[in-house]
């Protein structure tokens, strides 16, 4: 693994999101200046923070990544690498080979693309009288599991329902992530309810720590679909670092990667696991 | 699996243990009696009912379950077969070949032992000028998982730090679970931090019950481990049914399945796994 800084201080942007995908992109560069004028090393953005985050517009939102026709990401290249800094870049509709993907970018302090993740566990709920939102009808799955060794530390990358599932932390974890970063958008029941339980089991159960950003709500979208927000930093014994509200805010805090050595010698759980009695597979970290 | 009954009532015994193991036995037979004659068709009683947490301790209270030469465990036997319910007999010191082991008996209506549970991951943990307890000195560790058909449902049993390992509970949900039971007796910090934190997200990411019960808090005990308390009732979506304080209590909530499978015909976490990409392996059960 390539040699990173130990201690750095990390910005979450829970950025107001618009249906004016020029003003989200350019709203965004402001935050991330910002941010990173004050320090910040490592600077997160939500899940879907240049389009609203309505099924039926993403189409209209979507960029073609890998043809470089992506204002969004040529934003957050110049960005990253006018001020040296790793961005993990949320996610974006993208568009590919005549499918659309839930997609984050992580751009490295040269501003190059050094991974782009694909949301792999699509949203769909149905709750007769309450909740139904069928991601799967418009949208595409990755295929596989992303993990950046970047100068802040090897960062595992989840959007939104993937945290949902403790197998993609514990594969990260089992990678030797020392971050897990989830651009995510829990509405306001599912927020309330599993928002920080997700991320501070997920941190506590891998002894690291896990960022998450969230859109800022907005009272006035035209979607029913409210936000949650409550962008949050975690440590690894599930300890609440930094934490907002619902409102446009960037949460800043610091990571001190130490504390992951220190909490692992304490109580190690991956020597204290009970291999003969169950094991976690990585599929395709067996195959490669 | 057995037919069972799908709805019913579940009393968590938060009892205060003494150093005086006949009080002990006396007063959890009171506690159970009492739970048993307001319609409780499923008792749990805490980690360690019948001694005091000292690890020291232990082998002057152990019994030896398999030679039916255990006062605690008869007690249990009797009251489940004169009350007909099932009992998840919390847990003792067990000796057995010279060694000692952390066991969870649980009791059928018939008053039979339809199980027993060692503690399978034993709570090592040090940290320097804080807390150091160190249980694989004196104790050993079981060496299979532990799922009960009962009439009360299928049950899996964890004990105390077995709660820790998502992987535990993933196994359970596998084999078809529909509560997990954590007798445990968190300390105040771990408590504080963890306690809470852990039953939910077990419950929510295998969507089923989980209840926990811990002894109450002794202000008088000899030993400087305090206990958190707060024997919880969680339902599949992590929401807190029952709870209580530190104090001597009866826990009494409802359990009904019927809210399990709603829950997983809205939003089948089951089904969104992403087997390409990680596996959990039951590796006794893939071998049995």
């Amino acid at each position: 693994m390539a040699s990173h800084i130990q201690k750095f201080k990390i910005a979450l942007c829970q950025l107001l999101v618009t249906s004016d995908k020029e003003r989200n992109i350019a709203r965004a560069r402001e935050l991330i200046e910002d941010a990173a004028l004050k320090g910040s090393k490592l600077i997160v953005l939500p899940e879907m923070w240049n389009c609203p985050l309505s099924l039926q517009n993403l189409s209209k939102y979507a960029e073609d990544i890998d043809a470089q026709d992506s204002p969004s990401i040529s934003m957050l290249s110049e960005v990253a690498a006018c001020h040296e800094i790793t961005i993990i870049g949320g996610s974006i509709p993208e568009k590919a080979n005549g499918q659309l993907f839930n997609t984050c970018c992580v751009l490295g302090p040269d501003g190059q693309v050094k991974a782009k993740h694909r949301k792999l566990h699509l949203f769909d709920i149905d709750i007769p009288g309450d909740t139904t939102f069928r991601e799967s009808d418009t949208l595409t799955a990755g295929d596989t599991p992303t993990i950046v060794d970047t100068d802040v530390g090897s960062i595992g990358i989840g959007i939104c329902h993937d945290i949902r599932f403790p197998e993609l932390a514990m594969l990260y974890r089992s990678r030797g992530a020392h971050l897990i970063c989830y651009p995510g958008a829990f509405n306001m029941s599912t927020g309330e309810l599993l928002w920080e339980l997700m991320q501070r089991s997920r941190a506590v159960d891998n002894q690291l720590f896990v960022a998450t950003c969230s859109p800022a709500r907005n009272p006035n979208a035209e979607s029913d679909y409210m936000i949650w927000g409550h962008s949050s930093l975690v440590g690894p014994f599930g300890d609440m670092i930094a934490t907002t509200g619902h409102d446009e805010a960037t949460v800043a805090g610091e990571i001190d990667y130490s504390m992951i050595h220190s909490r692992r010698e304490n109580l190690s759980l991956a020597e204290q696991r009970r291999g003969v009695i169950y094991k976690t597979v990585d599929v395709l970290g067996q195959i490669a």
